[in-house]
């Protein structure tokens, strides 16, 4: 476990949530505008680091994303947190600065056969594109933030080595860029990988925003998380109540739960500045909003200072 | 990562299965003793340390494991698998030595409301009904190994704390068992506590042999085995499938699933001896037996190496 001494106090993690973008995405029944906003609404004083809001694509390609102007207008902007978007490309830019965010989150896949797949282009097509949207960020004083898919694993190449990740993050760290985020698309990292690449960038690019962003598709997505804070990484994307399932795989679960990856550091002495219990209320009336169980165990047990009574048998 | 160096190869993990014994425990369904043979059968050439066959205890109290004795007797016992048995009591030490077992596994637990809950008597006389468990094993030459139940925490009267749980570890390794599992019996432990309570006990007693069970109860279960494996731990305890639920929060998960912890000590480079396909199918089976679908993530997932076509969406 890597804790700073007691003098300096426990160190800090920050969350970052991703529901209403990467967990919505995935769902079938729009979500009304209203119901965003509330949403969001509540989590800003539930003390995350950063919110991903929505995404600036293509209404038509991801219809439930289609009101990302009258959400990211519609919420109220609690300081301290960062509203973060998703930028496809320099259209989608240019809707977010109309209506103003606190960073773009652009996306590009490590995996050529990925970036084909999910982006429709090349990787080299998809860097350049990005490119000119950097430029318009850094023009315009917006931060940047690069999450790069299948950094651990792709369903339709395999794993990922350690240089070719290396590649694209060297690239990006040469344009300037704030942060970056290795995302285990499809849950496919394991404890030793995560460790091996969360020791190479930092210790690379010491200067830049890292954040790891695990999906539990194997069961394995808090193991990944413990792996890279044993590291030093301290910023982690998750989603409330685990929504947001995998795409290839019909009933398999997505992005790592907030709640557990919460409640996992806080019962290890970390500081995460989270509202357990608002976060576990919000996933609680998440489940009703979406009418099923989420595949939070969290929410299903509750915490550990639920007493119950005899007999218990185990 | 803990892995000795290479030329030594890589560092073994020893895997416990318990679903026959504790997964079936909690199912509602009789499973017929031919079928429970049968899956035993399997899953002894799977690789296994050790397999808890069942539970000798009153056939009135646990009906599902009434057929303890036939169960035993009609198992193959196949070359390097221990086949040990859970022991309440003298009446069911006699029974188990009447058919012949490798191991007396002897459960109490640590916390005093679980003990008198589950068992029916404080600790004191859990303890002292052992030690004549305990003396009648060595007397037949048969390892002891003594569960300790809520050792993190009990649901009834909370977290259980170290110097707590190292008094009766002190006092079964006094009376010279071969080993002990530390169980995180409802789900309660993180990983700080983990590390902590395996560098404790292996420090003061390296001699003995641990194992750690742990539940998946709030989703920290592989987290945990993570924890432990970090701390010089090589042996868990884990069912098949996940099956075994939590008796106190229906619908939550029990123990930590075979398949998930194996697929991640494998992939980490460790060496499982175990068969990984051989325990999908298994575990495959297992969820026609019961007729519901398993916690198994990886089930429903498949091994990282399981390629998909285009599109793939993220």
């Amino acid at each position: 476990m890597t804790t700073t001494p007691s003098s300096l106090g426990p160190k800090r993690i920050y969350i970052q949530e991703v529901v209403t973008r990467d967990g919505f995405q995935a769902e079938s029944a729009f979500i009304p505008t209203e119901q965003k906003i509330a949403l969001i609404n509540r989590l800003s004083r539930a003390g995350y680091a950063k919110i991903e809001v929505s995404s600036f694509t293509n209404p038509k390609a991801i219809p439930m994303l289609a009101d990302a102007e009258a959400v990211m207008k519609g919420i109220e902007r609690v300081a301290g947190v960062e509203y973060t978007v998703l930028i496809p490309n320099l259209k989608g830019a240019e809707r977010a600065l109309s209506v103003g965010v606190d960073e773009f989150n652009l996306v590009m896949s490590v995996s050529e056969a990925h970036n084909q797949s999910n982006l429709k282009m090349s990787r080299e097509g998809s860097f350049q594109g990005l490119l000119s949207v950097i430029d318009l960020a850094h023009r315009n004083h917006t931060a940047v933030n690069i999450s790069l898919s299948t950094s651990f694993g792709c369903p339709m190449s395999g794993i990922t080595s350690l240089s070719e990740l290396m590649h694209w993050v060297d690239r990006f760290a040469d344009v300037g860029v704030r942060g970056m985020t290795i995302c285990d698309t499809t849950g496919m990292a394991n404890p030793a990988q995560v460790q091996a690449v969360c020791e190479a960038v930092q210790s690379k690019y010491p200067q830049l925003q890292w954040t790891l962003h695990f999906h539990n598709t194997r069961g394995m997505g808090l193991a990944n998380a413990l792996a890279a804070v044993n590291t030093g990484i301290d910023r982690f994307d998750s989603s409330l109540g685990g929504l947001g399932g995998c795409p290839y795989a019909p009933g398999a679960t997505g992005n790592i739960c907030t709640e557990e990856l919460v409640y996992m550091f806080d019962l290890m002495g970390f500081n995460t500045n989270m509202q357990i219990d608002t976060l576990l209320e919000c996933s609680r009336d998440l489940q009703s909003l979406i009418g099923r169980t989420l595949p939070s165990q969290l929410l299903m047990a509750g915490k550990v200072d639920r007493l119950y009574a005899a007999p218990c048998q185990s």
